[in-house]
């Protein structure tokens, strides 16, 4: 199928829905299909990539654009109105200097990605915003999702805002506050026994029963997953232009992490950055390693584990992109590592101390795992490094509770606190 | 004391410490006083604040500068090399209109100002990386505060990421997400059997003993004042340079009120924006409401009270800007308002549901307030509104916890789903 008959909006869509997008692309046999409600290959059941025709995109252009994504909307498969329709305006977070972090680690150059700004603090309100847009342009009427957590958070959240309805699936025994900051938005939070896995499983059930539901990371997956790539894009604006020489980037399904990559190279096809060699390293919890195990073993598929570790929000057993992020740290010539639950505590405030800011589990699983990667050789010191926070410490509190805590609690006189040896 | 006498830096300041800034000046008496680590006129007492000797400021030249607070430096105490120095880049935070939420309430034109984006999620990291800058230009040794809660967070916080020593106070009952929030990032937690102004006491007879402690609030209480402003700039450059009609917001020590105002004045003054009229309104729990009994009462002085609510970080039963509130409220023609601990529930749920935005309960006692403003009759539902979500509701969990939750517990298959009733 020829890149201008995908072109053609599919039936009933309204033109331009999805930006510069033209047809939704094969990753694995590279067989096109129209842009639609689909997410696997029709030749083969491979899973659905959106491809687009890109007009020239000036990097002035993009610097006038709006403080969030949408400042990216020619490169995602959004509208061009896109920035008017109600939605979270998500986006264009904090990239900070890591001095004390770098010198601790005896890195050089470091840099943290902080995604916790977001409007429910963690990266996912980036996929959830391009995932909303592709829900109402296919005219959908359930905006759901299974979730490890911080999902649940966004879908509830841009869909209370966007009006529509929406039904987020979590495993049973998910840490209280992602309970609480997804209830908060929505009537319809169902919590199922079993792991993510399971859930995951049940939406694709749903999915594949009711008409009309919009599993954000199972049947419009395509449209989610390109709100990763904002996080590539933001790097390399933030930096000046600039790709980064090693990226860390924590793993669960995968889908982060493969599409910083994809967002890196359409900078260089589009000439946004100049084309310098980057590596590419996948963090995970070890109680949930599935890729790191592969990527060690020489293996090109993932087999599954059932998950234990404290990083729930990174507690996919069976990730779906697992195969692609092998890819793409063979490709650019990184590395996937995995550290124990200890080290990921230790991770969380390594990172409060050093920079003040208070990361998730998930935060912790992959400043512990830079830590591990340059201690083990795999990252050169020397070159520009770009650690990703893509959540929040108030969302997983159990987790470093027993570690910190008041140094004394005293009666409000001065004779009281000199006592205490603060000064 | 002329001008050009302030202008001069008192001894051991470097040029430019301070930025445009030129002296102290007494809120009451008007009597002026170099720049320095006083926060109390020399003559009566008063409390002071920063004068100025603006350059010619553009909308162009603040639009240019970097997407946080210090794009406008020029209007702040601070150097003009402040970008540079380790802080933790907050401001320029979302401001979202509010069609649901304005519809639900009867209001035309409605708009969020949502702060909760922010590095430690509330306002604070606002006026905490003021005093920052002061503190350092000072030469002063530690990072200090009294504390309700999200000071203490963004003190912690801001202090390790420059590599001060900090020492921060808290009542010791507070919410649990912000003590761990707190200690997560300094050893130097101390938590006080009191109140608020209990801690706060302490907290001046500290700052009196002790030479080089920065307490943000109390002894440096006039740089850090200055970082609201910044709220008022925001909003009036996302409105496109231009004030709202009524802005609601609430009030613990009344410090951000009155310099929402000044920042409005500054922005007029500079021939920034229009000077259209505005009315500014405040918005306290009723267990804690000082302030809103002296407006009801037609008082100017403030009587304090002890604390009882939900609302904590609003808790202040002796707010040191009391009587610059009630003169705000009165001069712009708004008003104090005040509600109940369930009244502050409902409007966490209400910005949740409407809005997709998880406010703490100092945002519900302003959604809350705002709401009873249009129900009386005090607030116009058809002049252009903006009402501020200052903190985020994952550090006040509890407050909502009980009301909202998995709408079932199922097992993970279709069967079951369906059984539930929600499709
Ligand atoms: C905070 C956080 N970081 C990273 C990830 C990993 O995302 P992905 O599934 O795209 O690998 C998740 C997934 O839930 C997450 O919640
Ligand atoms: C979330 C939040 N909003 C508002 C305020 C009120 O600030 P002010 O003391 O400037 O009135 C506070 C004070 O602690 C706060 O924590
Ligand atoms: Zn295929
Ligand atoms: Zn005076």
């Amino acid at each position: 199928m020829s890149t201008s008959t995908l072109a053609a909006p599919a039936a009933g869509l309204r033109e331009g829905a999805f930006g510069n997008a033209t047809g939704l692309v094969c990753r694995e046999c590279r067989a096109t299909q129209p842009l639609g409600p689909f997410y696997a290959c029709q030749e083969c059941f491979g899973p659905l990539e959106i491809g687009y025709d890109f007009p020239a995109v000036t990097r002035e252009q993009i610097e006038a654009g709006p403080k969030n994504i949408w400042r990216y909307q020619p490169l995602l498969p959004v509208p061009a109105d896109i920035a008017s329709s109600p939605n979270m305006e998500p986006g264009f977070t904090r990239l900070l200097k890591a001095h004390n972090l770098g010198r601790e680690l005896g890195l050089k150059n470091l840099w943290v990605k902080d995604d916790s700004g977001n409007p429910t603090h963690s990266f996912k309100d980036r996929v959830v915003a391009i995932a909303l847009s592709a829900a109402r342009e296919l005219d959908m009427k359930v905006f759901a999702c299974p979730s490890t957590g911080n999902l649940a958070n966004a879908v509830a959240a841009a869909g209370a805002r966007a009006g529509m309805k929406t039904v987020v699936f979590i495993p049973h025994d998910l840490e209280i506050p992602k309970v609480v900051a997804s209830a908060i938005y929505t009537n319809s939070l169902v919590a199922v026994r079993g792991n993510y896995d399971d859930v995951n499983r049940l939406a694709s059930e749903i999915a594949g029963e009711e008409d009309g539901w919009a599993f954000v990371n199972v049947n419009v997956r395509p449209y989610y997953a390109e709100g990763s790539k904002t996080l590539g894009f933001e790097v390399a604006e933030q930096l000046g232009w600039r790709l980064p020489q090693q990226v860390v980037i924590p793993v669960a399904s995968g889908s982060q992490l493969t599409k910083v990559d994809k967002g890196f190279q359409e900078l260089v096809s589009l000439g946004l950055v100049e084309d310098t060699p980057y590596k590419i390293f996948g963090a995970q919890a070890h109680g949930c390693s599935p890729v790191s195990a592969a990527f060690k073993d020489g293996h090109d598929v993932v087999r599954p584990v059932k998950p234990d570790t404290i990083a729930k929000s990174l507690a996919i057993g069976n990730p779906a992109d697992g195969p692609y992020v092998l890819d793409v740290a063979r490709r650019t010539g990184g590395a996937i590592e995995d550290v124990t639950d200890e080290e990921v505590r230790d991770g969380i405030q390594l990172l409060a101390r050093t920079e003040g800011i208070f990361a998730e589990t998930a935060g912790g699983v992959t400043i512990a795992t830079l830590k591990k990667l340059v201690e083990t050789g795999q990252l050169d010191p020397e070159a520009e490094t770009v650690v990703f926070n893509t959540g929040d410490g108030l969302k997983t509190l159990d987790a470093v509770a027993d570690r910190v805590g008041p140094a004394a609690t005293i009666d409000p006189s001065y004779t009281a606190f000199t006592a205490i040896g603060l000064v």
